[in-house]
């Protein structure tokens, strides 16, 4: 066999492990950021996701985001991805959007996989967003359809040959694709979630409810900065030195930047350099950078980490002002930053940078050209996305309900949706339910929550 | 030096590492299924196996299990690996069989490495089945003589050249060599020890014994699907695209379609989706997808995934019913399903699918020939380990011991054996050794147990 | 492009990726074995430390270390190295050190990334020793200047085409370069902070102060272990089969025994297994082979292996009764092994042995020419390295502080620094901070602190 394709396989397939490899990273960010009580479910809604974003994705994803088709939607390799076990069949429409990439040689099950752990990625951003409320079973359904319809016709769109990658809007390793379609599906379930009980009161009040566990959610950091190696990097999808290290460059640098200026923005505007905004603030600007990683200079991306790592505290902050509740800042890392780094490809983009030949951004001679497809591109992507998540939340919630009773709430999803805890033997300072409910109509719950409670004046007895 | 031999050496370290890593993956699965007071003794035994593992296999296994000989043990290479640096005077019986393979090519120590972290995984395994009652030095000892001997025998009758890889018999990734080995040594160690105090009670009833942190287990479980991607693809042992990609897809298939029927099956047979079992069904898909995964299709690994995560919820149950006490699941994840995976090979394997000339299994008219090597394989494999390891067992407790003493079960054995604490901070619900001891003659253990104990009417009184 | 680069480039970057997952590991390690009060500043240091190596390492160190110059500094690409994206304008000097290793070829940002990975290991290590009382942003500034200016610096010396590597002073990994510079910054720090409160009582007592979580030390454990093999075969910065595949077995062979010895030592010693030696043991063994990891044979590396693992348990002991309080034993592992590796090359080093051209050692009829140079590289390292922190850590103590108020390192620097709780819904047996007080001035607090306690008799009520 040709050396190249060796060395283009032997190169996806180990990016394609270090995304895989994010699961674990998200699973503990998640639950780190989450309450002990809701610990199982949380790390239990990570651990499936995958599982069922892996057969959403080969059932039908797959065929519908690279099969050849039209503007719209992929037509071929649809069930199974085309049924035929090692069939490469499917996917050559994605050599035509770089013209440092070809990757029609590398075997078809290593263009699946990779493919694969980006549609896992974007199922997982939402599992942070609707944590502590959500029923086990409606995220798994959701997660199904997602991963299903949604993102693989999105995909198509961008990476497929449909009618943004027509246009000329650049994405490089999914800053739409992947991170701002997981945020636009994650706000939809917020808004129709409603906030968790005692997070906002009546009185205008914002309960700020920590994180069990810092030392899972720095595990998390530090996981999924390493599987963005793979991420960005890798969707050079073959062995390109040049590009393969100017993008590993990028990459970090933003990423750094970013928790510098986050952490920096927290002390300034908090009061003290909160941890959960260092993390937050690699996240973004990992996120920030990860649409333009290719196409930008090292300098360019400090600058787009710089942005990125301020952007974020901000977010944070008016999410909760909007009372979107969102315990572990999942939209303020990948819906916020997912738009502004694709947003940034259309400003800092340079011909030839990474090795990749590309249209000039605004910032370096090219007009407005780019500017205006990354915003086309944003807009198509963000309606359709926010448009048919509603849809599936609506009809899940409709048909086998989105949220657990009041009761399970308060007393933990764990107990109730699993049976299981995650520290059965240490001793924590939760309040039992009997002597918490004798309060609770202290607690506005958002309009979305399905049980209604009447609100009164003091909220602040409510321990969560 | 040869470009493939390169690529080759880089492939096969590569695995190496991520394999390794499952040594994390274990000692986090055990120590997050185990109690808190057992937690130090349980990182220190996954953490000192692969050390003893890497000197068992160096003093005298590797020449064991490569070393050209007869059929039931290799003769060359026997200590220190051939006793010279960097020789490479053994190990070419590997390559003859399968034909896909052939990596006398690569250095010496590339091949050792990697035969190294199979040998640790299988004496990984022995640790969970037989955690919160052995004795530290004892399971040392065990360890040392598992890698030492038993493993690299059977090895060498299925990888070096021995007389079931005459006979046909076919194990790519270790289903038998790694997995029912650790499981077959396991079962006899659960079986001399006996149960945990307080697990099975004289009137007949079983105490379920939680775990103290599950969020440790799915990080382990995690590492450990990170680790498979270089167990079973890495077992090409060269850089072969359509090889290692199909064996990647084969290989997460199976384990993700074992997580949604482990799931259901607990759901519905225990009435909650566990994640204990959820975790349990992932690594019961990758066993049993892990000698048949170069072999199979892609859709054989669903059905092969699918029957892995029902049997595994149902194993566990069984060797509770039949009062072989393993915290983990060890047993019903590596032993059943390992023998299950095998069997496995002589039904689905289908002549060419990876890109690796077999024999066809029996549902794709291959006949009964490749189903009888298997159903050989197993048995010699099984026979040889079980009973070996009773004779070091045994040989273990009639010499320095190989279980701890009652009140230092109880106590835990972090503060017996090591003089440590995992979470010396904070505050547990576990009850002083005083207050249990009163009731201690209600509690019923097993015959293997070194004290005897009166049993009583009460048992339920002793919290654990 | 050449197939070599290629293949060089895939190591290096995989290889790099390794080293940096380390940060992780250092972070896992030092949190745990700190008590759970300091945990979010410990995590916080060891996530930040990263960030600010990048920024020091790109805007000044990589010129200083590998930009042509004299034997002391290097002269160019002083700024955001070079200035330029992807200008190879320096690192060539690196080549001449090593016959087998060229690097010339790969792309200037793989160089860069591998370089600044190892930069950050060197500031990672300063973090543990220093933990539980300095203040987070003096940590933050210190570590600025160790990369930017210090680390660079020795790092020219040894690797840079500087003096040492004119004189033959050999350092393959970094023993010398990132372990005993870092140790000797770290060795600076603790004698200028003092100890922790409560560690050393005037009647000249030591209190052992136990980590607060050993599953954390454990997995912080495991991901260095995987870290180092691409810190030590990585640093072959080229795809040479024979030689990546040699290092692996020393690194491997070295970390195995050392984790054996130390166990067996502090068993003896202490009278238990202790789980933190065994960790310390294990990264002793690391420590101690990386210098010579390329240049020994691999039974010298059995020899190396065994005698780190018992230094760091003696040296740990050691460091107590001088007073010198490090809570994680940085200074045992990276300090003491790094010397004695380092005048370990000059013992063990054989000529051709992994690949590699070198002088042979004191025990392979080399005489005493490679010792000498080893020990004037120690010497010289060691004396620049320590006088330079010095300055900083001093300059810091008189400007911006150093250690944290009493008040705060008793209520914990999680709440004081970051206004955070690493497990708030825990219970710990944390006393009160009005409770401690009333006993404080029976506590003795070493020279270096910036607070005066009265000490008195009664030194065990305090309970930390």
């Amino acid at each position: 066999m040709e050396t190249q394709v060796i060395l283009d396989t032997l190169w996806v397939v180990l990016a394609a492990m270090l995304v895989f490899f994010m699961n674990l990273g998200f699973a503990m960010v998640e639950s780190g950021f989450a309450r002990a009580k809701n610990c199982v479910n949380i790390l239990s809604k990570n651990f499936i996701v995958f599982a069922v974003s892996s057969l959403g994705f080969l059932i039908l994803g797959w065929g519908l985001m690279f099969g050849d088709g039209n503007g719209l939607i992929g037509l071929k390799g649809l069930f199974m991805a085309g049924g035929a076990d090692n069939s490469p069949a499917t996917g050559d429409a994605y050599q035509g959007v770089y013209s440092a990439i070809s990757w029609a040689g590398i075997p078809f099950w290593a263009k699946f996989f990779f493919q694969l752990v980006f549609c896992g990625t974007a199922a997982t951003i939402v599992s942070g967003a609707v944590a502590e409320r959500i029923k086990y079973i409606s995220f798994i359904v959701f997660s199904f359809f997602l991963t299903l319809l949604v993102y693989p016709i999105v995909g198509h769109w961008i990476w497929g040959g449909g009618f943004l990658s027509e246009l000329g809007m650049l994405d490089f390793a999914g800053g739409t694709v992947v991170h701002s379609v997981g945020g636009w599906a994650a706000l939809s379930g917020v808004m129709i979630l409603g906030p968790r009980v005692g997070k906002y009161t009546k009185d205008g009040k914002i309960h700020p409810i920590p994180g069990h566990n810092m030392s899972l959610a720095t595990i998390g950091a530090f996981v999924l900065w390493l599987g963005w190696f793979g991420f960005n990097p890798g969707s050079t999808m073959a062995a390109t030195p040049e590009s393969i290290t100017h993008i590993l460059m990028t990459t970090n640098t933003a990423g750094v930047v970013a928790i510098l200026t986050a952490t920096a923005t927290s002390w300034i505007v908090i009061g003290k350099p909160d941890l959960g905004m260092s993390i937050n603030g690699l996240l973004a600007g990992l996120v920030a950078i990860t649409p333009s990683c290719a196409f930008v200079s090292v300098t360019s991306s400090l600058i787009i980490g710089a942005v990125a790592g301020v952007a974020v505290v901000f977010a944070v902050i008016m999410f909760d002002r909007l009372r979107l509740d969102d315990p572990v800042g999942a939209l303020a890392v990948h819906l916020v930053n997912g738009v502004l780094g694709t947003i940034g490809v259309g400003l800092f983009a340079q011909d030839g940078i990474g090795g990749i030949s590309t249209p000039n951004g605004l910032f370096f001679g090219g007009g407005l050209g780019l500017l205006g497809a990354q915003l086309i591109g944003v807009i198509c992507a963000g309606a359709f996305t926010f448009a048919a998540s509603t849809v599936l939340w609506l009809a899940i919630k409709h048909t086998i309900g989105i949220r657990v009773s009041l009761k399970e709430e308060i007393e933990g999803l764990d107990l109730g949706e699993h049976g299981n805890q995650a520290y059965p033997e240490f001793v924590s300072h939760k309040i039992p339910y009997a002597l918490i409910v004798k309060d609770i109509n202290t607690v506005s719950v958002g309009a979305g929550a399905s049980e209604s409670i009447k609100a009164s004046k003091s909220p602040e007895q409510v321990k969560i």
